[in-house]
């Protein structure tokens, strides 16, 4: 049985229950005009995360609200692997051809330095899933698609702040994989310039949870960014009383790398921004120097903020007085990575508004709310 | 049941049905160390190539030859599809774990147009696959491989004769698969470098046959390369009376394009040696820059040969009279790829020693031989 047709657009979030996934629903929700279905394995995510969003945006319903309405706070989730065919397979058959409008593809492995010791499981997980969701996105005339790239594309940029034009060069086998990917889509859309059309968009650090602090980030086992750890540091949730800070004696302001942190909302509010513009309609191809319709923009807020600016930042909102000692630099870190947005706030209409001090307070509501995340019951 | 142990060296040849697979094959039963197992799923090649080898080797093996050097020349031959994990797994749980001592991996497609009109079939056949059978070779312990590269990686070299210390910046999908697949080999070395051995092979242009004309080169449909459009149009097998020259202008020295052709046997023996230099006790690795066991050759004879030089060549070994009509540069074409061989003679003591003519020769002799390819019966 397929599912009847649906004046709302049906849109496959994959990794829909992880971090960004869970944000990227929420956001999707709340335009009321999405019906999403998600795929996760669970791998680094708890279908809990699902359930919150929902009942968020039911919340957020106004009275009365109608039967349509009501139906985009539900969520078709799926918990099955990208890297089996026949578990895309499925989903995509219980809508049948031309049934989702378009997919949002966030699940994948991220961790660096795992990525380093476990390449095969990246290249598996993060390119082999993604051939195969795009065959059978083909296969059920799905051709739209906003692939969740990242800033590590670049790796050791040229020039700071980073435009999108910057030549990819991953170090990294995560990064690798992200540049792969972007390519396969890119060769795709070039191909079939009249069917497909797609966007990625090359994330910088999104921080930070939506305000009711319901849903957040909570990584498994230690976490390996920075700002989740300092959240659980002072929440109590890892044993070290002391952050590592991996070099002061970068050309940097004051010494410590510099990243571009951005709120996980205003990141979200991308991906909307890039799945509107895969739309027929959508003038954001017109420029391409080929018929294929496909770009990659940035999203970041163009600032750059150091480790012991961010580490200021939480003390600010936590009250937790952390204390840090600088060790040596850490292999493959890179000085600053800011991200040029000029070209999504051009093209797509993008600003990451939300300050540090937003992302700060919003990520300690969610985790002194949660302190043991989703997993506490 | 798994098979019982051999004192033959089991090695797994994928595409081992094909025009450079079948060659393979044949120099691997030619020394009577291995046992060769092939999958293939004749896609662009034919069953009867590998019967033709086996008896091939048959008649070579002297009078009273040993049960176990009869056994050299036997093939175990599976059809299938390499990107089913689980057809990869059936011939591996066959042997067991350890019982595959490596594997040739030579099955792709690889038609630079095709390539760029279907590429995700290419990305999902060239590198979805190679990964599934990474994956598969680490499940069964199996960790050494030698793939089958291209010169297509080098895109437009900037330095002719190329060496294997080029930037690799292929222009087709079909070379991006290619980068792709000596990438993800390489991170995997990097990342186990006590487990993986892997030399990849950067094939210029092979041609030629076994002398003896019982196996060759039998593309499906109309030969997308040169010299098997030479033949075909000698035998009377394609219609056109007129081989179209794409551009007399390009800065070589007779106008045309040069391309480093060399003979199939010779690329098979390369095959040979890296295989062997996988073994315990090799030098090959010694000089990388890394523990990590890994390197790519070129393989060619760094003599390049143009459009007219071969056009000559064929029209001396098969009588026929050619006409040629020049016709605008092909998008794509690059002037001269010719490799610099120098790393390979060095290291593995590869030498692509027969010339053009021998090349023609042995082509004709299997395109007289066997008009229909394959197909004739």
């Amino acid at each position: 049985m397929v599912e009847a047709p649906s004046p709302l657009k049906r849109v496959l979030v994959t990794g829909g229950a992880g971090y960004i996934g869970s944000h990227v629903v929420y956001a999707l929700q709340n335009t009321r005009r999405f019906k999403v279905i998600s795929i996760d394995n669970h791998h680094n995510s708890y279908p809990k995360s699902l359930l919150r969003v929902s009942q968020l945006s039911k919340s957020e319903l106004p009275e009365g609200a109608s039967a349509q309405d009501i139906e985009t706070t539900e969520i078709d989730a799926h918990k099955c692997n990208l890297t089996q065919p026949e578990q895309i397979r499925q989903v995509f058959q219980k809508y049948g051809k031309g049934g989702i409008w378009g997919v949002i593809h966030i699940a994948a492995y991220k961790a660096v330095g795992e990525s380093t010791e476990i390449p095969l499981t990246y290249y598996a997980n993060n390119v082999g899933a993604t051939i195969s969701l795009l065959q059978v996105m083909a296969e059920f005339e799905c051709t739209r698609i906003v692939y969740s790239s990242s800033a590590t594309v670049y790796g050791i940029p040229p020039i700071i702040p980073i435009p999108e034009t910057t030549r990819l060069q991953a170090e990294s086998p995560y990064g690798k994989t992200k540049v792969m990917a972007e390519t396969i889509i890119q060769d795709l859309c070039q191909a079939e310039p009249g069917r497909w059309r797609a966007i990625s968009l090359r994330y910088f650090n999104p921080a930070g949870a939506h305000p009711s602090g319901v849903i957040g980030e909570d990584p498994r086992g230690r976490p390996g960014n920075l700002l989740p750890l300092l959240a659980h540091m002072a929440v109590g949730r890892v044993k070290e009383d002391k952050l590592m800070v991996f070099g002061n004696d970068y050309p940097t302001p004051d010494g410590t790398c510099v990243r571009d942190y951005l709120h996980v909302l205003d990141l979200a509010s991308g991906h909307l921004l890039a799945l509107d513009a895969l739309a027929p309609g959508s003038t954001v191809f017109d420029n391409c120097p080929t018929p294929a319709r496909v770009k990659a923009f940035n999203l970041g807020k163009g600032k750059g903020m150091s480790v012991y600016q961010i580490v200021e930042a939480m003390r600010k909102a936590t009250g937790f007085d952390y204390k840090t000692e600088v060790i040596g630099r850490r292999a493959g870190d890179v000085p600053d990575l800011t991200a040029d947005p000029a070209l999504a706030e051009k093209e797509l209409g993008f600003k990451a508004d939300k300050d540090l001090d937003a992302m700060c307070r919003d990520l300690w509501n969610w985790q002194s709310k949660n302190p043991q995340g989703y997993g506490e019951d």
